[in-house]
């Protein structure tokens, strides 16, 4: 179902949920483990990227073992732990909200020739939002299977997801219809 | 109330409203078409910049007069007639959603030091939400009038004030509470 | 010889020649008319877009004739009158050096399906070069054709040509050879 | 004589120097390694950032230890290991010529209240040219002290510094004025 030119972008999930409403942010992000998980043991059998792009934390080094140690307390191990970049993966940091934003994201995907996005990981009504508005402006076809993506409030989730398809005409079926 | 280094937005105000439900966006407009024109009586007299942005039709052109007639029909008169720049307001176009994805707008607010930016246009869960990100991402302070920007359904309106509130800290008063 | 996603691009060619150099610059020019004029004719009987890119004097806007205008003189009427864009051209601002920053052009050659771009104009050294380094890593294959592009030093123009030609990859065949 | 507002950008300098003239590119690298060092010792004493900024090497990861290792070998040693980044320096990597194309640099330097950049690496007459430009058009004020960049032919080294001194406005005065 999921065309060859595709990456798999795993955004912002290396947190510690140490903000406000950060506790509730996790309860519904570990949720989306269990499908993130399965879209990239997917994309590794059929060769498709994965990126993880992320917060960096004021470390400003896409320093992977660093932002692990920083992110890694009790609220966020079972998301963390089992979604842990491994070696094969892409790694990127993001200074802003949108994964295209002061990274080399754009240029990294040109040079995999990829023309297809699934996007997944939190928080679905900010970074996931801003960065698929950001890769619709680029011509990039969107995947936002809505189980993979996870905000503060349902309803905020709801919305971006939403939004999604109807502006940026997102295919939003879950993680099972789309493998 | 309003900082020297701010400059007035307004996002594709010359529309033909043309599309699906742009009838009811051209009735919602239509209620913001004098506080605009508050804002930028204000901003021409306090020497704030007021700059257009503006999708170009297909004409690839930042062609005022050109534009106008394309959009000029009975449902867009009252609108983009009392809204027509002047010659001495800025008119730039956006080739996507964003104000600052492929346009000199980034460049030109640097130029004239502007900090603060009045985001006023349609549609405000679309246009107006993703270049308010785009601008808090570049780290500009944000005011949204919330009588100043309108969206084919009032809960979209009102969801994205509510988020450029929350996420983006825009002050989102209305037009008689910012001059 | 050229492939059919190609487009070409006029950089700078509305111009005053009224900066230090500039009676000098205008002399170089004057020979590259000719050539771009043949590229121009061969691209429009071929249906490639041609597309002028040039400064705006601090006008801030794509306007043709106001730059036109601004442009014209007893140095740089033989330059500016036969370069004068047609209607069917397209005419961007940029408001620095290089014509990717800070312009639609990027996304105008992706709506174009462009690959290829054929660099023209002046000042071959500064703009000309900086756009051909921007295109480079944008992933264009450029064509730079020797006699279509001018600086005020001769040397500085032979050197620019022998940097495209062996770090950016250009073509630098003259416009005969090419076309 | 460095305003406090400055960061020091060290260009490239971990390479294998496994390419074409790339043995030539290291003896001419080797004598610009003392005054880098230098810049980089006034820098850390006086609070001034620094960034290294470097090719990844097709692993498209900031990590520095794996991109030492591919850079090391016999023509390297002498460069990389005196000019090994530290802990406290920032490192980030750039996938094109240019340190600003791709990458988080620019936003970096604003969330450093960067407004002056002090150019240092290899080599003068590509990346840190090009660099050079993009910090030009951002506004950015350049030191690029001349002898701190090294390039293949020491022409094309002086003819980087003179584009860089006449069209970019950079101060090229050599370390020991600087410091």
């Amino acid at each position: 179902m999921i065309p060859k030119d595709t990456a798999l972008l795993v955004i912002d999930i290396m947190n510690p949920f140490d903000f406000s409403h950060g506790e509730t942010l996790a309860q519904h992000t570990k949720k989306i483990v269990s499908p993130i998980n399965d879209l990239r043991d997917y994309c590794k059998k059929k060769g498709h990227p994965v990126i993880y792009i992320n917060d960096h934390y004021e470390l400003w080094k896409a320093d992977l073992n660093l932002i692990y140690e920083k992110c890694h307390n009790e609220i966020s191990a079972d998301i963390i732990t089992p979604l842990r970049p491994s070696e094969d993966d892409y790694f990127l940091i993001k200074p802003k909200h949108s994964a295209f934003y002061g990274t080399a994201l754009n240029t990294l995907l040109h040079h995999l020739s990829i023309k297809n996005i699934i996007l997944t990981g939190i928080a679905g009504n900010i970074c996931v939002l801003f960065t698929a508005n950001d890769a619709y402006m680029r011509e990039f076809t969107l995947y936002v299977p809505k189980d993979a993506i996870a905000s503060v409030s349902e309803e905020d989730n709801h919305y971006a997801l939403t939004m999604m398809k109807n502006v940026l005409k997102a295919n939003i079926d879950d993680t099972g219809t789309l493998l």
